[in-house]
């Protein structure tokens, strides 16, 4: 199945923001992102090692509206991926996808396709997108967090079985890192509580973990070594941003990677996130972790507050942008590993 | 009267220990401290930048005593001054100050005097020291948190007012940054909640801290750089050590230090500290910050735990070695300070 | 062509060496190597990234042989791979590729075939490799220079043009980088000075540069971060290596890595590396360089000492462990790129 | 003879340049100072962890003039301080010592003598400076190398050891560490080569080395870290001052300290340093080091380029801002140190 089309990696969310001005002091002003393009109901923007328009698109919302996600897009490796791609989706969800005209709904894309996956995420898969001035080496403009790129997104869902099965077997996504809870106390047999996925060779495109959902748990974007986000967080404490830090710095037990969770100014979550691993080899086989082990979470042994649990930020209709409403999950969502 | 004599800066301090053998995989093996000299009853533990015999002293606690410090030590820059000093104590206190030979109850040390304070703190002031290896250059022989030096203590005490004014007054010590409690609710005028007094041009060579007293809170190690802690932090994670990790790493408002504090093996506590700053200048003058200030204690936000105000070293009495009795502060010390 | 097989990634180098115990105390002791395992005429070797055996390996020569490399390895997807890779290389050569099974002269590694590639390099391919300890989380065996993975290979050639076409057109490498000569004055077009190959998504699994050749200048490993470089750097000045560092620690214009190259006891050279860049997107177009840029080679501007030019390993017959001829190129070597 | 007075450390030294604007893009857009005042002919920088008015100081030249250094000075403890240090530097060199009124001839600077030291070097010696805003903890205002403080001054002269004694004897400046060459080819007896004296306790206030003079070699600024030191040359390499680094980025073996020395767009050579040691106790005994060490310059062993040892500043005369003649030292300034 996965022979016929190949999703390369993650390469963008859009996230709809309230005060556009507002938005543009935390991302571009203080954690540093290169802004490719703006007006008066959008801005994109990219890191430092992007040679493309875009990995986070944030969009004014109407006057009525909450903050939410747009939509979350793939990057495939030729035109002709989009075909096969739409047809699984179809045939899951018997809903035709979106077809959209390269810049149609989104400034510098190629021609795409979106779709509502079958629990409700609204995605995007295209090949092409403009390019953009590179500036990894243009060090005298390096700020903030010194972001160089988008590495993944981090979904929540009450399903993570059934959705990461699907995402693997029909898409083609492997598994790095994986955690159940086995506690006899509580569950007849293990329960598979959230998934590290990936298709680029690092931890993870997309991990999945039990929680109310279709929400967007966070999206993650690298940076190249911890001290950039040592020196982030003494940016932000200087800034006004003290409330911004949710979780970290730290170092997660999955992934290995070094993090920090932000809150932006509309309550979505990034992660910055450095220090994972190459996964490339075909038989790098998926680590396993318990969910009661305290070092899964934070490899320190810190726990996470409770609000990173609980509070995500809301999907939108791919077809008309109405919420896409949530179930909650039938296990507790604190216990979710990040 | 600080023209009589010269106090270079805090020396050392001796913790008793229950087990040498798991204070040593601890110190040593773990947090690289370099070992001068061990027998069955004591080890003495230096640096990486340090030319002279110690900095820590574990020594082996009899069968039914229980944790505690045995004394806290001063350098002096003359023989000549510790006479003087002797005489202020001796004045205050009523009590004969302690003279020991060279070498007397502490090997390597030259001729000292010790004393209690007049608030219950067990003291010591030397001139002369050992010589010892220097290993900053040895980079080989790095490993663990890579300690170079100790750098101050943290003392609690019911009476933070009257202590600091006594250190400052009668002892020459400096006031570099201190916290005020100030909030119409609380209180009638501004309570001085901690102090942070230096003899070397840096931060601190005691802080003091109101608490349940006479305890000793901490005592403060320097790392040259904020990945010496980073790196310590995933080191005990992997090493079964991860209890031992009480609050950090971070970074203080107060100092501006990146901190991590540790529990050795017998609940004593040290931090790794780096990155404060100089203060030579004789108009430096000291930094207020406002109990109620979250940024006061970690700049980014972060509360300590409870424990961390609570949990202390009880000191011991130079004469006898009894246990010094203590008294709480009427104020709360969950709110004091890092 | 490269719908037939999927080169994954380089995989591992095996140096031949006079003393095996010296190379173990520069290897293990002094990089921090992981030893999987080793007897009398071998030692295997992984990083702390690797869950698979090994990633280097050095064996003894005979009395009378001298340092060189026994064979460069690659990593295929499917056993499948093998016959397809085979062809090509029989079909260009007419020499036979020698099949080799499970475990056949390399311990650990499954069924492969070694090659003599059209240009003289001793060429490995194989699948499946045995399971290793992953010790990317024992913090605590962290040592030396804290190597992850092998990164790349870099070669030196005096036909680089026709090596990257035969690379790139029959096994499917992709490049990233290149480096052109075109001064009016002394070529009537522009020159391929050198190129930077990729499998993997990041800049290179092969690194082709102009020079007396087939040699292999250097293979490449990962750290995690810059600081791990500057330790290694401290640790080898230290223990005696002095002379093993040759250029460096400083940062590459191609590749934007930071860098440290060493000379092993054998005078093998391996670069330390970090801080390249993700490389996936089906678009990615080649940088090009000049050669007369000083920041090619070193961003910084430093050039490189003579010795880095002129000196590399000779390569052996995969057939019978000769070493091969080399020829010198048409154009002078010192100006050749890292 | 120094418990008359207290020279606290180095504070500030001023350079003339040839363009104010030119050197304000380098020292504050570039390398990140922070400008405290300006106008037509002069700015004043401070650095991030300053407290006071300037620890650096640029001003114009006239159309004819060279760029050349105005003054050095040094901090004292008290108003008091500056009576018999004048007299000391007027029964030396029988010309009186130059008084100057709070502000006089530099703006935020406090009642002060200027003097040529007996070798020829323009010395300023002052109590109070005005006070400006604290930089610490405003990161977000942190840019380019992130210079926290002046440390020291380093200066060449053909008399290394006359004026080290007159420092000493004279002033209280105590030996941290020296260079003397010993190879019997050369010498009969030992040769003092170079000192670093300090009166802060750190390494150094001031470095004198052999050389023709008297001229200043080079200001020594700290920054925090040695990635501040890497950030820098990246920023510096990506803003068009290629040509600006000169040395380094290296560790010291003399001091220990990681550094990169710039040459300013006057020529004017700054340091960047950081990591030196405490050096607060009175029997520390000074390193020596030998000529002939390669790690005594470089602790990696790389050399310095001869442009650093021959290149400097000259000195302007405190009386009448001539330049104050200079003369060669007997032996090759290119063996000296740093």
């Amino acid at each position: 199945m996965t022979e016929q089309f190949d999703i390369v990696r993650t390469s963008h969310v859009e996230f709809k923001v309230k005060d556009l001005e507002r938005s543009r002091r935390f991302y571009v002003k203080t954690l540093g992102f290169i802004e490719t393009y703006s007006d008066s109901s959008v801005i994109y923007l990219r890191g430092l090692e992007d040679r493309f328009s875009h990995s986070l698109i944030l969009s004014k919302l109407g006057a009525v509206e909450e903050p939410s996600v747009d939509h979350i897009a793939y990057r495939v490796r030729r035109e002709a991926d989009l075909e096969p791609i739409a047809s699984i989706f179809e045939k899951q969800t018997e809903k035709k996808a979106l077809w959209l005209k390269e810049g149609e709904k989104e400034r510098g894309r190629g021609r795409a396709i979106r779709v509502q996956d079958p629990f409700g995420f609204p995605i995007e898969f295209f090949c092409k997108m403009d390019e953009a001035e590179w500036n990894l080496q243009h060090f005298d403009r390096y700020s903030g967090a010194r972001i160089t790129r988008i590495d993944h997104v981090n979904v929540l869902t009450p399903e993570v079985g059934t959705v990461s099965d699907w995402y693997m077997g029909k898409l083609g996504f492997l598994c790095s890192e994986y955690t159940e809870a086995e506690s006899k106390e509580n569950y007849e047999k293990p329960i598979l509580w959230a998934t590290w996925l990936r298709r680029k060779p690092t931890v993870h495109d997309i991990a999945i973990m039990t929680g109310e959902g279709p929400r967007l748990h966070h999206a993650g974007f690298t940076v190249a070594e911890k001290d950039n986000i040592l020196d982030c967080a003494d940016i932000l404490a200087s800034s006004g941003y003290l409330d911004s830090m949710e979780r970290g710095p730290g170092r997660h037990g999955i992934s290995n990677a070094f993090f920090l969770y932000l809150r932006d100014p509309d309550g979505h979550r990034i992660e910055l996130y450095t220090g994972d691993y190459l996964s490339a080899d075909p038989d790098w086989k998926p680590l396993r972790w318990e969910l009661k082990d305290p070092q899964r979470q934070t490899f320190w042994g810190a726990p996470a507050p409770e609000r990173w649990f609980l509070e995500a930020s809301k999907v939108r209709s791919v077809f008309d942008g109405t919420l896409i409403p949530t179930r909650e999950p039938q296990n507790d969502p604190r216990k979710t590993v990040a």
